[in-house]
């Protein structure tokens, strides 16, 4: 509770800011003034209730802490699209801020152009705290003891492959703030350049380095008109989903040897695969091989870092080209970046242990060892490995299931899901770039939050939640 | 060489069944007497070349000997196709034989009943020949030391979970066959109370034990117009889909308790499951929930066995009943059965795992044994299993790609795929109950064939002719 309590805190304060913004532009402040108040209110019942543990947090505590603040700042993140009458429907509402905060980008709107410019700030605000993680903020920003944030570290930054960057977990999470945020103003400062509006380069910023996705344009980034906006967008989107260490650490040792990652070879081998690929299969529909590589480029890092931005309708590109954007949904970034999906770093484990099981299986008596980075491949990271993939096959599964009771068809139903999953944004047919997700029922609206937060947190934290045991002797 | 050249020895023997079956029927008798004359010289040559090994075999070379014969009697299988006209083309009389000795029942025919008796007799007994494993026969009736047959059994019976029934190896191949071949004749007597002729019977018959699926109407099992001949191949496609081994232990036992198998109770429940939501589902189509149960029994042990029979299109199906197909696709039957798919022993253990998992975060002090049937999930299975699992996955998502160059829809290329390397039959859409794989150009039928070859023998025999240093040093 003192955890969630101060979350609110965090969540009141960053309020400001939208509120800020329709201030300027003259809006109505009311709808951010009311939730402020509301969220000061839950915050202060939960700060008296729950009072600060003594010693550290277990690691369940750290993961349900996790897990129930993302819930609770979505449940009041929605409260100005209900109030300002932009999305009347809370359900809806709930959707886009969990779209947001997960850093999704999918949308029940089909008219963003027309939304208060406070209201639409807010959308894509949310994107830049969910990025990098609210609960990391939380740990740079606020005094906490370690032992605490190790555990909420754990739980919040994507990947399994997680290293302390410095001793001191508050150290690590302010600098992955720092890089990040500094990744932003850089990107904010190239789109200045191009001739975007203060706005709109923010706004466009937020969405990039945290791989949003949410357009501020009905025609997302296309809507722009220019192929410079594009390429920076397109460049930091690609950078976004590359693990932050990395950069930590390059700029600790002053040297680009700080790249020397495994996962970062297969993750640019994949991006330029994909892109030279997919630009021959379109090369046809867009005149040519050239103009194929600008709009290829762009949706591959769109989809691989799951930021979803779109520059072209893919939904009415050949199959190859579809089929592939499918698999890059699932496959996603790079772990410890702000991108969503699986990993490439899960996949490479996945690989190699197959081929060290496959050696094993033909000569019994060698033994192999396999690492990634350095680091062995144990049992504990395999077990990880086989556990993650099961658990995210069978929730895809189970929810493609309960959805298709609406009737939409296969490619919908399955890309829906996918895309939620993974944080993307955009799938095929009826929520392709050009469509929304107001196609789904509140139901079916509701599984796909709970599939965004499943993705978003990388499954474990939310099904804790369930587990049995989990809520017995917790400290209060 | 030996093995291959033994293994072609038995193909020349089997074919004179269909030779005999064509001179009942006045047929020509020529392609098939040529095909035995070709089989032989080759056998002969091979023979010649490979003189019997000292001693046990590798690992390796049982995998190596297991895919190579495999390859090598689709390829002789071919010829009668070819020979009479059935089949002109080569590359499409592989396909069919491949679909056939693989059990997937996936056809390029749309017009099945205008074929010569003897050949359909041959497509279908390839079903029969596949089910159990062609050289799990041959163990059963040729001598063979034990460790030899060791590796050869464990590279052909499907699932996870391999017990040697009896100490010999060669009694248990035997065992094994006794059952199977037991099972095919009771199904032959009761089809022939059912009023269908002795050569209905017994084709229709060989394409149920063994889960293969080739009609020899041109509207499958449908086209006896008969709820008892649909009720009785329904409870024998999932009589099939059980491992073999409970029906050894039971008949030892003499008692029911043979079958207290946790996989076995999963896969009961799957099928009930299945079974009754997607009758509630097609209800409304079909005229009422009994029909419903009747056209949903059949399709679901159909499919979830991997068998490929139909009685009703299911791709007008709902969307839920469409996607729930689709994951039972995927999932298969149990191991050790004549069944495909990924076998649900293979799911059990990643669930069962998968929770292992959470525990373990939650509670990192906590140590927790799992157990399938008694046997612990240790590091080995939980390696096995993730690496079956990814190669699954690798390939399927590579295939897919591959195949969607052919610009076919999403659904199509998608269920082409997983039909074959689940050993299915039908998918979705074009390849749907009605429609076949005459869709595809020859490329991507031999990509299909390799797909219905990895998919039979688990992956890892296959997969093991590619790797690096199989074949060196290995025994002449």
């Amino acid at each position: 509770m003192n955890i969630l309590g101060r979350i609110l805190l965090i969540e009141a304060g960053l309020l400001a800011a939208p509120l800020i913004t329709a201030a300027i532009y003259g809006e109505s402040v009311l709808p951010f003034l009311w939730t402020i108040l509301t969220v000061l209110a839950a915050a202060g019942i939960l700060l008296l209730c729950g009072r600060r543990t003594e010693g550290g947090l277990h690691a369940r505590e750290g993961f349900v802490s996790v897990a129930l603040s993302w819930i609770v700042i979505s449940l009041f993140g929605a409260l100005p699209f209900v109030l300002s009458g932009a999305i009347p429907n809370y359900i809806d509402a709930l959707f886009e801020i969990t779209s947001g905060f997960t850093t999704t980008g999918a949308s029940v709107l089909a008219d963003v152009e027309s939304l208060p410019r406070g209201i639409l700030f807010w959308r894509s605000f949310s994107h830049f705290i969910g990025g990098m993680g609210v609960l990391v903020f939380m740990m740079a920003v606020l005094p906490m003891d370690d032992e605490h944030s190790m555990h909420l570290l754990h739980a919040e930054v994507p990947g399994p492959v997680k290293g302390k960057l410095v001793p001191r977990m508050r150290e690590t999470a302010r600098i992955l703030y720092i890089i990040y945020i500094g990744m932003t103003i850089a990107e904010f400062v190239l789109l200045l350049c191009g001739g975007l509006s203060v706005y709109d380069s923010l706004l466009t910023a937020f969405g990039t380095t945290a791989t949003g996705g949410f357009g501020i344009r009905n025609a997302s980034v296309a809507g722009f008109n220019s192929v410079y906006v594009e390429m920076v967008v397109a460049v930091f989107m690609f950078l976004a989903g590359v693990n932050f260490n990395l950069y930590y650490i390059a700029i600790l040792k002053r040297s680009l040897k700080g790249f020397r990652s495994e996962e970062l070879g297969w993750y640019v081998l994949i991006v330029i695969f994909a892109t030279v690929t997919i630009a021959l299969s379109i090369a046809g529909q867009v005149g040519g091989f050239l103009p194929g590589l600008r709009y290829s480029f762009f949706q591959v890092c769109a989809i691989i870092t799951s930021t979803g931005y779109g520059t072209a309708d893919f939904n009415l590109w050949p199959s190859y080209a579809r089929t592939l954007i499918v698999l890059l949904m699932i496959m996603g970034a790079c772990a410890g970046s702000t991108g969503g999906g699986t990993k490439v770093a899960r996949l490479v484990i996945a690989i190699k242990s197959s081929f060290g099981e496959i050696r094993h299986q033909l000569f019994p008596r060698s033994t192999i060892r396999h690492t990634l980075d350095g680091e062995r491949l144990d049992g504990a990271v395999i077990r990880n490995t086989l556990a993650y993939y099961s658990l995210y096959a069978l929730i895809a599964m189970a929810s493609i299931l309960l959805l298709s009771l609406e009737g939409l068809d296969l490619d919908t139903t399955l890309t829906s899901v996918i895309s939620c999953l993974s944080n993307i944004g955009p799938g095929l047919n009826l929520v392709g770039p050009t469509g929304n997700y107001a196609v789904w029922s509140g139901g079916g609206k509701l599984l796909l939050c709970l599939c965004m937060l499943l993705g978003r947190l990388e499954i474990f934290p939310v099904v804790m939640l369930l587990a049995p045991g989990v809520w017995v002797g917790m400290k209060k």
